[in-house]
């Protein structure tokens, strides 16, 4: 009886939907990172003295400032003590107390309605209706999350059901952020994909989609189509005529649509512009403007803020069925609330000083500055990759990302076969070894059948991208020459 | 074509198992709670002037203060700025610092690793250590979380498997948290309900859990049993006897240990004392301490603090096959990272001011004024309650609850059933109506068959316990005459 027993949980026991799940953003890349930074601060000699991440969208790790404006509204609400405290704007002394008032206990300290606290709700929906030029947002219809992760999960677990051939299928873009695989593994949903243009800027093309939705119809039944725009890993924003077009195929093919919407505020190439699913979905008035169904997310990690760790995000639902909503609600509460600093945080988001307030000039010139960064960061990334042999790169249109397309020469790919490696995570593995540089396999986010990408983030400081971006062409064209 | 379609998501079409997920803490007497607080906002007379809320473990809500020392810890993480002002006491400014160095880019606003911040795994272990009498915590068993909520849904999402009576089958006490039954739903595991004891103060009963695991083995495989200590709802606290036998049953059944010990610093009566089950399954030597699996679920969310709405939590896993913990962190990846702020109020929890620090006076006298007036409290519940004719409470040991047990005449019993409720839901509710007390039926939670019983917080501030106590005693004298 008291032998050395197997474990009751193991791989083979284990929740084999889990298992299944494939998580590269924060793969053996990510954790081989980790262990170089532990080694060079040990001492160990490397070929360089500083691993650079540019392997996630993460803009303060990359040294990003906070708004000074958000941080002060966020301090003022953690520690109320500070409200008489004279080194604060007025602005943001208001903007705390009206937050505080808003919260049980009028502390950050309790838990929130399970949507998140009601003033910031109506604030998100006024937000909504200033960025879509007044349309109507009704605060009912927006849920507050943990972050915008969160959210998207909960949207898609409203969606799974049934066996065999009646399992949902859910159509995402190859290549895709890797929360949508990883989530629909989890629920055992089938994932179908549609392949992005990368000849046309990783267009969105309406024939692909309608490819992949009626192949996949022999083995499932699509039920939500997910759209990330601007794109990650791609760095697309699509084109209004776009977005028409896919909310008239959903509305045909009878498609709930997910609408991640998180880089909306990233927007940087001449000519491009966001446009939001629901702006369009209603401007395209009847049928599609009282019918489709629509969950748009956004979060507070993105956009010129960048305050991913305190995942404050959210999801509009239109035209969701009013019983699916109350139970959308019901399985929220089962985990009591998001985390309210980062509602708090939200609520700066989407209610910036105004220009009679205080902090308005300090405000706007904060976020400009960063946005302007970014865009000349997007720039030069296209310039130094357009002019690197083997190595092709689409304009950086929008969101964080360059998603360059490399040649690999065979013998590259043969010798990672027979490391049982995917060539491109082999690449990024050998770059990261000999240059500190992490990037993330193509493989991790999906492309094409033989073909390559890696996908690096726009955000290291200025004055470290454009070595970065010259070391990492040398990388390849050396990589190339050894496997020549 | 455009004519008015079905929903694609409807009651019918979505996942059938998040609908059978049932959560009453926030059920329907809660969304009546908030209507009756908007009536009488906007002026509606009522029989009562304010609702008080006694249906959910949420201190700061109630009007408890938060710890000095941890919000002002939290104000310097937030505006680094602060660490200048002569506001802040220096052991404050030298942990924010520490914090902030821990993370990337030094602020708060970027993702930590998923597993949370390393500095603060580690002071984690160090707090279990000082906890448990010096038995060993290791870090890389310790995953922080989005409030413990999040890590008891990600160990028991794990534990799931099978199809038909393969499924996997978890034994959870009855009363229980319905976190646990609504996620087992959720997750289409088997409940395995084990009554606690009432007549014996709630005590776990190691026969009835045989019982209820050899009656389950027909339906489903058991594999893992949860244990709530101190409880929810019901407030014991289990002996260190109690425990000793529930992990020999569980090595002996090879059942995977759940242990949630939220409420470990909230122990009131006289000889109670809290026993994790990491230090009796390991004092208990082999072949317990080298093999029971167990994991062990703590909050900032309860305790003295109280901080809810910052959703810290963590869970230590124990004994638990390595490759299972990479796929641990791997799905916990997939969501980034519980929100840093949480983490950063986790680490004012597990490391409080010592002797030597300035704000150790003040944290002191705060911490033992805020649990001496729980225990007063507790105290105060019970002794109410047990002069009340047909209600009968068990001692309040600990945690934040009273779970009495009331007689309902038949005719109320009967009245509820034309109505379609539970008696119970039927009782709450028109005490709700008339008194505006909200407490939550003990239906919600589990019970025998034919025992009706309510769960209150001692939450509510003292001078508004006493007079709260006695009117829902009057009510239930009131409510048992008219029915009778
Ligand atoms: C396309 C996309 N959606 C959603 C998210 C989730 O962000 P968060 O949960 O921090 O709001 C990310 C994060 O990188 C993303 O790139
Ligand atoms: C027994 C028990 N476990 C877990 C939790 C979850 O707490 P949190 O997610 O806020 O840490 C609660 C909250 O009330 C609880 O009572």
């Amino acid at each position: 009886m008291n032998g050395l027993k197997e474990k009751v949980l193991t791989l083979d026991t284990m929740n084999q939907c889990v298992r299944r799940v494939e998580y590269a953003v924060r793969g053996p890349i990510m954790l081989r990172a980790l262990e170089l930074e532990q080694e060079l601060r040990q001492g160990v000699k490397k070929p360089f003295t500083e691993v650079i991440r540019a392997n996630i969208g993460d803009a303060q790790a990359m040294g990003q400032k906070p708004i000074t404006f958000m941080r002060q509204v966020l301090a003022l609400c953690v520690d109320p003590e500070l409200l008489s405290s004279s080194h604060f704007p007025e602005d943001a002394k208001r903007r705390a107390e009206r937050i505080l008032q808003a919260c049980g206990g009028h502390s950050l300290g309790a838990y929130s309605v399970s949507s998140g606290i009601q003033l910031i709700r109506e604030d998100v929906a006024r937000y909504i209706e200033r960025r879509d030029g007044g349309i109507p947002s009704n605060p009912n219809n927006i849920f507050l999350s943990t972050g915008a992760s969160d959210a998207i999960v909960t949207v898609l677990k409203l969606l799974v059901a049934g066996e065999g051939r009646a399992r949902t299928g859910v159509l995402i873009p190859i290549p895709q952020y890797p929360l949508y695989s990883a989530t629909l593994a989890e629920l055992n949903a089938v994932q179908v994909n549609y392949y992005l243009d990368e000849e046309h800027a990783w267009a969105l093309d309406v024939g692909e989609l309608r490819r992949a939705l009626h192949q996949a119809r022999d083995r499932c039944r699509p039920r939500a189509l997910c759209v990330i725009n601007p794109g990650n890993p791609t760095g697309q924003v699509q084109t209004r005529e776009c977005i028409e077009a896919v909310i008239r195929l959903a509305f045909e093919e009878r498609l709930f649509l997910l609408a991640d919407e998180v880089y909306q505020d990233n927007v940087y190439a001449e000519g491009s512009q966001f446009h939001s699913f629901k702006k369009v979905l209603t401007e395209m008035g009847p049928p599609y403007a009282a019918q489709q169904e629509l969950a748009s997310f956004h979060s507070a990690s993105k956009g010129y803020m960048g305050e991913c760790g305190f995942r404050g995000g959210y999801v509009e639902v239109v035209n969701m069925d009013a019983a699916v909503q109350q139970q959308m609600l019901k399985l929220m509460s089962v985990r009591l609330c998001p985390p309210v600093p980062g509602q708090a945080l939200l609520h700066a988001v989407v209610s910036p000083p105004g220009p009679s307030d205080p902090s308005f000039a300090q405000f706007q010139a904060e976020k400009q500055a960063v946005l302007a960064e970014l865009a000349a960061k997007a720039k030069l990334t296209e310039q130094i990759f357009s002019k690197t042999p083997g190595i092709r790169c689409n304009p950086v249109q929008g969101a964080m990302y360059s998603f360059p397309r490399m040649h690999l020469p065979p013998r590259a790919v043969q010798r990672a076969q027979e490391l049982g490696l995917a060539p491109d995570m082999f690449f990024c593995m050998r770059l990261l070894e000999e240059t500190g540089i992490c990037v993330v396999p193509g493989s991790g986010f999906g492309q094409r059948e033989g073909t390559y990408h890696f996908r690096m983030t726009i955000l290291p400081p200025m004055e470290k991208l454009r070595p970065l971006l010259e070391k990492l062409s040398q990388f390849h064209a050396k990589f190339t020459l050894e496997y020549s």
